[in-house]
């Protein structure tokens, strides 16, 4: 059976703007790849609720999963939740578990949660709330759409708390072997062996360290022997260029 | 008169499986963002060409300018000048002058120009190419579309090189302040003065340091009057807790 797909949405004006570099999605792609579940597409949209729905949507309807990041704060610019109701077509309001949960962070209890800091117990009705280990506020499952937070040590915990509740599928197993030769020596050779080994994925990847132009070979799979397989022929292929990493 | 607006598509199996982070797009938005081009999207997807069509076709009709980073280099897997090309329905072949670009980065010139490296030779019709200052073989843009290579000090000197060329619109202007208070504490105050500045982006960022929580208020806009006014209410409105940095 084929392994789960995702995609991430990451939502989130500063991203865009250049003023913060996105730290989500790699972390996420490493995750997703230990799990066995396969990231296929990734976008950055911004604070703009059409952007969001239109995305969540189109991205929900394509793959296994769709994992967000972003947007789910006490602030006015805080709109993700809102935008994942509108996208479901489903009511949203404060709810009780995310409310004690809330509390619970704050010394005064149930009296510290002020107006704004009630925004963060708004769930949209039928979500099923992620444990945020550090901040206490949730992040939430609607169906097959995981909302997390944008910061990214909060994102990590979330991801920690949900990814075992998730179907993983076989994971992909890759190997590298570091070639002492540029990527346009390593092409043609490169291409018959891709073509004998049709159902793995084999990249190339141009480096250069102090001066010397190399290509990192990534051989990726399911199906283990065939990876090793593989990366036997790319080193017999180029025999004393050939570092196996 | 609006600024005009992009997308950048970064295409690459290597950042959705998590070996690599993406660094291109918070350079590309950085450099933007001083050009006054509102980076408005942001896509990710796999060494594939129906998805790299998909996504062109759509980001191109949307936007003023696609940037697209990636799969330009001269092995199996470099699919995204023949993708470019199917995407606007046009042929695509060695050129003569990309040829003798790539010439002259070997010691042999021509007769260097193996089957592979001709490869990067390959230009859409009707491209414009776009400088390589540091391994000659070139980029090119496609209409609204620019296409870069991945290697990210690549990236750097293409965009260079392109930027230039293009209509640049009002460089936002952008103040921050930061606060020495949880984000929960700022929202209430903070949505009022984002209502009052409705055609400026006002938003807020939490971070933690030494274990004190902090929030970061951002004020962006064109109009640098109004984005100092903003600025200033915010400093107003939280007194011994603001810190202009």
């Amino acid at each position: 059976m084929a392994n789960p797909t995702a995609a991430m949405l990451v939502i989130g004006d500063e991203i865009l703007s250049g003023r913060t570099q996105d730290a989500n999605t790699h972390h996420l792609a490493q995750e997703l790849t230990k799990a066995g579940i396969d990231l296929r597409e990734v976008r950055v949209v911004p604070d703009v609720q059409s952007e969001i729905v239109e995305a969540v949507n189109t991205l929900r309807a394509k793959y296994t999963h769709v994992f967000t990041s972003g947007g789910i704060g006490p602030t006015h610019d805080d709109i993700t939740a809102d935008s994942i109701a509108a996208a479901f077509g489903v009511s949203i309001g404060i709810r009780a578990d995310a409310r004690d949960l809330l509390a619970s962070n704050y010394a005064g209890g149930e009296a510290d949660l002020t107006e704004a800091r009630l925004r963060m117990a708004r769930i949209p009705e039928g979500a099923k709330l992620i444990v945020n280990a550090i901040s206490k506020a949730p992040g939430f499952s609607m169906e097959n759409v995981h909302v997390m937070a944008g910061v990214p040590a909060i994102f990590v915990v979330m991801l920690e708390a949900l990814l075992p509740s998730l179907t993983h599928g076989q994971p992909v197993v890759s190997r590298t072997i570091r070639l002492d030769m540029p990527e346009s020596q390593v092409a043609e050779a490169l291409a018959d062996i891709a073509n004998d080994f049709a159902d793995l994925s084999i990249g190339s990847y141009p480096f250069s360290m102090y001066g010397k132009y190399g290509t990192n070979i990534v051989v990726r799979g399911i199906d283990e022997t065939l990876v090793n397989d593989a990366a036997a022929a790319v080193a017999l292929a180029f025999g004393d260029y050939a570092n196996d990493d």
